[in-house]
């Protein structure tokens, strides 16, 4: 099936085509129904088109909490109702992810690492394909450890890196390794930039991310369960990373971005920094530093639609 | 530090050592406070011991509902409560993993994927450690896909198995990649295999279980939002599996079994299949009939520490 690669920078050429879709399997059109089973969604039991179709932003977090709470805040900026309406989860009948929707703008949870997210994808790419969505920008907000930038800073991802800092993702399929490219829109992602200079309450940069499959070790921490290496050893590999342009450290990126790049769906990975990992491993800050900081890439992003929601 | 890798078939000599602990790492006896992040709790800010002290059975799941609900069930089980008791979520303030106590049972949720239940895990051996328990049991209950057998059959791993049908964990940590063994304790596995013939109500196995780090390419579906192979492709694939010894796929088998053997922690991985994928790929079934088969792994679960428990 054919893609939107859409550049949300570029002025779209008007096309007839309806069903453009960010699928990619043959397979999907010989199927009767397509459950989301995760979603806990289906494309017989759900009108999806009445429910979904008019979605032009997808907002994903590791959080269900956060999600909610994002789809409160984007309720009240886009003027469509109150900061403290009770939104419902559209996912309520399971735990598995968490769905909101306000107007445009799908705000979904998605766990953690690479496989959570993941299937999240697999499925809300499916359930945009059902809803013959059209012009979707998505977003990941999140957290992540810095790498010598001050805590609290909002790093926009160009690139997300596998441990071994290369840009791309690798994926086991029966045995046979697939690569993909994990470059972000470079477009997007200098707008978002712009935008958080026109807010002017916090730091953003561009910056690469690494993009790991495990908190501890593989983020090179001195305070898991296990540790065979020393903090010199710690010390190098970060240094390292900074030398690849790699600003901060998180679990979701790299897929993310491969999906984006395979669906054609434009997109941006926004985190903030909670602690700087040169300085220590641990995240000991209070409740109210971090939840302050956690608000930073959904004022960002909120910034981005509004702009983009009331221009039309 | 030294680790207490125990059979839980074997008669334990009665030892001296009361600080038996399941982490190795030498940094962790530096610091002064180690805050368990993912979990709200810290080693300053709650008295650990008196908390978890006397856990001897931490059982885990992706779900928090079914965590909850298992933790009801023992309360009942163990005659410590009632089976509508609502207990508290220790992890309350954070929504990334939730978290039930019983008596000497610990459930904990650990999300979907390779990445999730390693922080889970790391944070609870760290836990476990902190407040000094010691002879503890690891359960993972989980869904799963099966190859060639019965949906609702229980199956109980023997080893994890990489998407290349190897018996092994890797991990990549600085850009060295380290390989874990993922043998279950076999002991422990045989007496689960028992324990459901005493039970006389539904099929359990022992067999390979495949952990991929995908939910729909990984795992050869052909309803993902990509696919660009074969369903012959596929077949080839799940029947070669079948030949490698392996009954169920799941996400999460090889880094549990992996840390079981780090930490020496003797752990069983109990998934029920809820379809044979040599039939299909999508989980159809309606809500009832999955949530029956969802209880199987925690009646079989409960029946064996119920045994423990009363011995005692």
């Amino acid at each position: 099936m054919a893609c939107c690669n859409q550049d949300p920078c570029k002025k779209q050429e008007k096309t007839s085509q309806k069903t453009c879709c960010y699928v990619s399997n043959p397979y999907l059109a010989t199927m009767k129904e397509d459950v989301l089973y995760h979603f806990d969604l289906g494309s017989k039991t759900h009108d999806l088109p009445a429910m979904f179709g008019d979605i032009k932003f997808v907002c994903t977090g590791g959080s269900s909490w956060r999600m909610k709470s994002f789809a409160q805040y984007m309720n009240a900026l886009l003027e469509l109702g109150s900061a403290t309406a009770d939104i419902p989860d559209i996912c309520a009948h399971t735990d598995r992810f968490s769905m909101y929707k306000v107007g445009p703008v799908l705000a979904v949870s998605h766990g953690m690492g690479i496989p959570s997210i993941s299937i999240m994808l697999n499925e809300l790419l499916k359930l945009l394909c059902h809803a013959k969505c059209t012009d979707v920008t998505a977003f990941r907000m999140g957290t992540s450890g810095g790498l010598g930038v001050q805590p609290g800073t909002v790093v926009v991802t160009r690139v997300a890196m596998d441990a071994c800092f290369c840009p791309h993702f690798e994926q086991n399929v029966m045995g046979t390794i697939m690569s993909y490219s994990t470059m972000l829109n470079e477009c997007l992602a200098q707008e978002m930039v712009k935008c958080s200079k026109e807010i002017n309450k916090f730091n953003t940069i561009l910056g690469n991310t690494l993009c790991t499959s495990d908190f501890y070790e593989g983020q090179a921490r001195l305070d898991g369960a296990f540790c065979h290496y020393t903090a010199e050893d710690k010390m190098n590999y970060l240094h390292c990373a900074i030398e690849s342009g790699i600003r901060n450290i998180e679990m979701e990126s790299a897929v993310f971005a491969a999906m984006c790049n395979r669906s054609g769906l434009p997109g941006a990975v926004i985190c903030v920094t909670l602690l700087d990992r040169l300085q220590g491993d641990q995240i000991s800050s209070s409740h109210e530093v971090l939840k302050e900081y956690q608000e930073r890439p959904q004022t960002l992003i909120g910034y981005y639609i509004k702009k983009k929601f009331c221009k039309k």
